[in-house]
């Protein structure tokens, strides 16, 4: 019998605070029965929220907080007042204790940063953690970091991306050795960064043993799901994110313009009601909320902020199967062997 | 009466050089019947074309070229074999001469945009050329650059594309005074690179007449239509643009799957069918076709290289109307008004 998973909860964050996060919890518990929490929050708007969940209050351990982290804090700020204290940083905590296995939070993703580096500490030879998410495919989904944790990057941080994204594919696609690309525009010659290119041959020539590098790939193979997972730095991660989320709001706007412009165009749309409610179940993103902190000493998983109980429950899912297969020690492990592979390759380059 | 416009076309450019180039500039004719041609090409493969199309042909000058610019040749290749003769450096040519008003290419970027710098310069003050595209929004349509020129920028060079692109925008949208954004990423405190803050700054210090500056706008602001000019640099704006290609392709697939799974589906998408058809008008690639070269000394657009005769027609269209609203003096004129504006504004500094 497997060890069940607890998962720390911040019950302050988002924009709306427990009363997405306790609903949201005890749909996770339904969905995996054998999950126990523990809850960071102000007692007297969790409490009643547990109280009108049993069965997840049976789970839990609750621990009452004075201080919230607010969402539009920065980073330093949040440190200052929220450090030892609020219920972001005590949640972050209970996954560094190994009071709990990993931490969600739909708090603001800076102070989330922030914190889970100040508190649980970057794994040894990572520079500087990343933010993964899941990206829905025609083929399934790929893993793209980073999305928005650090901006810019030079070789060695990609690198580091490629590995910490294919050791997480691993885990989540269940396959041995995910297809790695590198973001990069297709324009030939004047194209890509240096970065990109120098980070290109160093995985070409390590012919790691859990990631086969494919080579660049472009804007539109995101949603092609060309490779398994896609590397690039925060900057252009996060614009990538965000206009693939806004593109899809956009086509669902055209959509529904077309499907309310005629009768006959309504008459359809009764007809055809059950193909459009599996349609917007397959571009529901709460279906794919949940960002993974990848890089540090514990994991973290951050969802949207403005998302429902529903979203929340998804990305207490991400977390509990990142936890659950055992993420952290796959990444470390994957980051060690390339260290390894790499410091070889070099001993070898010296002898010749 | 206006003059009319002459258009110069590359007819060997594209993965199918004059089948789709003739055809679309005889689609472009129907629609502005006052255009006149300059084509440049292979005089086997354009004539019988032209044959076909008397119309075109009665108001188009013909040039025979025995060397096209392959599509996968390097812009040094292109431009060591193709100066002076291939059929893509003559119709640029014929826009420097003042043969043509603008030239359309459907050749590959790298070349057409080496030998567009060239051939015709690059206007004084502006250092580096940028790749325009409209963007399709829920609200009409936006300009954003850069899509590709060049990779990387300083905040000087995010200012000349801002200026650029709120010319492009009065023409297009003939508006007196575009809003203006800056692509940003919206995690607080880590978030932005030096040189977008600084852009920022100068843009909202100098207050031009000509540009109403915005602020910040994120990946989700593309689609949203927030601002009537998106400006960020070339690497990131190509993945932008092309990752919303995919988004709107990877719908588009799930929608045709969902509309054929069910008998009901099928009946619902027979009565919407008139629907479908306006949403897909909507979304077609093709009439937005169009990469529009800006900080030269003469208009080059560049059309994709896989498209149609429509879609070709679309850019040759964007061209003529370019040319029409006599883009180039509007930029040059605003890029000016800039360059004096900040030498004001340096002057009042130093006096102080």
């Amino acid at each position: 019998m497997t060890r069940p998973v607890t998962i720390a909860l911040d019950a302050m964050g988002g924009d709306h605070g427990p009363s997405v996060v306790i609903p949201g919890a005890a749909l996770t518990l339904e969905r995996r029965p054998d999950a126990r929490f523990v809850i960071f929050g102000d007692e007297t708007q969790v409490m009643p929220l547990l109280d009108a969940h049993p069965r997840l209050k049976a789970v839990t351990t609750f621990h009452h907080t004075d201080v919230s982290v607010k969402m539009d804090d920065k980073p330093s700020q949040a440190l200052r007042y929220g450090r030892y204290k609020s219920s972001m940083w005590r949640a972050i905590d209970a996954t560094k204790t190994g009071e709990a296995d990993v931490t969600i939070s739909a708090g603001n993703t800076g102070a989330l940063m922030a914190m889970s580096k100040f508190c649980l500490k970057s794994m040894p030879q990572v520079d500087r953690p990343a933010i993964a998410c899941l990206w829905p495919t025609v083929r399934g989904e790929s893993v793209v970091l980073d999305v928005g944790a650090t901006i810019g990057a030079d070789a060695r941080h990609l690198v580091d991306l490629a590995v910490m994204g294919a050791a997480m594919a691993r885990v989540v696609f269940d396959i041995d050795r995910p297809t790695v690309g590198l973001l990069n525009v297709g324009v030939e010659e004047i194209k890509g960064v240096e970065a990109v290119k120098e980070a290109g041959r160093i995985l070409r020539e390590s012919n790691l043993p859990h990631l086969a590098y494919h080579g660049f790939v472009e804007g539109d193979d995101l949603g092609k799901g060309t490779v398994d997972v896609v590397v690039t730095e925060g900057f252009t991660g996060n614009i990538a994110l965000k206009t693939a989320e806004g593109t899809a709001r956009q086509i669902a706007s055209y959509l529904r313009a077309a499907m309310s412009h005629s009768l006959m165009a309504k008459i359809g749309y009764l007809f055809a009601r059950s193909a459009f409610a599996a349609l917007r179940d397959k571009m529901d993103p709460r279906k794919v909320n949940g960002g993974v902190f990848l890089g540090l000493e514990g994991i973290v998983i951050k969802s949207h902020g403005g998302t429902d109980a529903i979203g929340f429950a998804s990305a207490a899912e991400l977390g509990y199967e990142m936890a659950r297969e055992n993420l952290m020690s796959k990444v470390r492990e994957m980051v060690a062997a390339t260290a390894r592979s790499e410091a070889a390759a070099q001993q070898a380059a010296t002898a010749e």
